[in-house]
């Protein structure tokens, strides 16, 4: 995955995708790499909105775009087939085609007809690296903060990037672990736990936040939930080899469904942490929760403060929302639990 | 999957495998279907006996074997340098060859090559189906029974084909579901589970035990162990997908360690029944344990009944060694908890 490396300004390809929880990829290089995204593309009227200017192919040629970025997750990663004739379109262009789906780029014949012909690239961000070990279960130096969920694409990426940023200026020597495609569009490197075969799971989360000198901290982005039914098998995987000292569990106020498995409650966060200290204590007997970060863009923004004090007081932790006030707080606390 | 079919009669290939543990596919196969099996291949004075006729690859051909079936499980799947030139040998001879190794056959140049020339198949039973769904979480009709484990290599496989027996003898409609390579091996069909990637391993296990009549019984063989240092996320997908109504805990009497990964300790059944509850409840709430089938080779005979009792007394289940007593009693006590 290291040998990656993206071409700007970007498109943002956003389909026909009306939900905002689906086009977290596109979001996400928005909110944290906007110099770099020149523009979006929605096939429809109620395509969800990015805040970027709309631009056709032509256009975003015309513009100096180097490169379309496919910015929503669909369910099970398939290509749908309304999308392939602007993406063959922008191909033929000579315009590089960016994806994290779980179906290849190149496996679809339109699409690697038309890079051949222009000399465009087809990138599969969610590829993982050929030769993966089977985890060791060792322990390993330097510290590590692995951000956790009661649910997908609610925050675990964006509070892992605040950290980063916010652990940094506090003086920390730091890194950002990308466990997703968005997040491995953003910091350059790392591997897409999705997309790793089972028994290689936990060594893939082992390899992703190597030894390190004592005092930094990776801060590893999360994957899926724990009580998630289809992926919480990737969040096992990524607790056990991530061997985390702290956690940060990431939720968003007044979901209560599991987002796409509506017949699935979301998970308490008390049941989220429990969980993820039984777990996760395999492999590091030290692991605590260290704060709660909440994305409270879904209530009313006069009961945020309430909300958030709310929580703070039932669990003892510090609780923020990251994209509002940023996570200093949880940066305070954890440097004092572990500056001991 | 369902596609692979094996010839017979077979030369089994134990390597120079010196562990038992790890040879638990040539066991299988020797346990399973005896008669198929017409000899094996050992390289060295110390590698595991399956009790069978030490053959040559000339002698196998002369004895009419069809196919070599590699019986060894090597830790990440990788196919060891000195097996290539006897494996190479039974190929050109026209022997197919069966392996379920994370290492496709296909890709090594002098097996391939080999085969090529004579029209022997290297046939992969590890490669999963194309085309596999995201968990969906959603109840199946029928009844599904799966077997998990204080650890990998003690008995989830032989405990779950001894249970398909018994139950049949007792006169229940009983399917036995292979989810790893020995299993699909003696089924003749499954999906190898630990080589699914992380995203539809859930799923995958859903297609495993489908929708079925309201009485009838799948016996699900499972995989790792829910407290594995690396295996645990294959167990946690596994659970999750097959919901069971009943669980039956597989443990080596004595082991202490966790093999390969000695740094850990063998789980107390006690966790193992208090985690697999906790975890398959999100998907079936009414699961339950059903009894305990313990492998008693490394203790004395004279030990087995005071240590089975002891068992069976501190946990209030039926505890068995299947392959001395078989698994009636196990039978007995899930039918008077699922006939009411």
């Amino acid at each position: 995955m290291h040998a990656i490396s993206l071409k700007a300004p970007y498109l943002i390809f956003v389909g026909d995708e009306a939900r905002r929880a689906y086009v977290k990829t596109g979001a996400g290089l928005v909110q944290w790499r906007r110099e770099l995204c020149a523009g979006q593309l929605r096939l429809t009227a109620d395509t969800a909105d990015l805040g970027l200017p709309d631009m056709t192919i032509e256009a975003a040629v015309a513009a100096g775009v180097k490169s379309v970025i496919i910015g929503t997750a669909t369910i099970g990663g398939a290509l749908p087939a309304s999308w392939q004739a602007p993406l063959a379109a922008a191909a033929a262009a000579g315009l590089d085609i960016v994806a994290g789906l779980h179906t290849r780029l190149a496996d679809n014949p339109v699409l690697s007809a038309a890079a051949t012909g222009s000399g465009a690239r087809l990138l599969d961000i969610r590829v993982p690296p050929a030769e993966l070990p089977v985890a060791t279960g060792k322990n390993r130096s330097g510290m590590r903060l692995l951000t956790v969920g009661t649910d997908c694409a609610l925050g675990k990426k964006y509070t892992a990037l605040q950290l980063e940023k916010d652990m940094r200026s506090a003086g920390v020597d730091v890194d950002f672990r990308a466990s997703g495609q968005t997040g491995i569009m953003i910091a350059g490197r790392g591997i897409p736990l999705d997309a790793v075969v089972s028994d290689f799971l936990s060594g893939a989360a082992e390899l992703l936040s190597p030894d390190n000198s004592p005092g930094h901290w990776d801060v590893i982005e999360g994957q899926g939930g724990i009580f998630h039914p289809a992926y919480a098998p990737v969040s096992h995987g990524l607790l056990l080899g991530s061997q985390p000292d702290a956690f940060v569990v990431c939720h968003e106020a007044r979901r209560e469904q599991v987002s796409g498995w509506e017949h699935y409650p979301v998970p308490a966060i008390e049941d989220v942490i429990a969980r993820t200290v039984a777990i996760g204590s395999l492999t590091n007997p030290n692991i605590r929760c260290v704060g709660i970060s909440i994305n409270t863009s879904t209530i009313p923004a006069s009961e945020r403060g309430d909300y958030l004090a709310g929580l703070a007081g039932r669990y003892g932790l510090p609780c923020v929302d990251p994209l509002v006030e940023g996570t200093a707080a949880i940066v305070d606390h954890l440097l004092s639990q572990f500056r001991a």
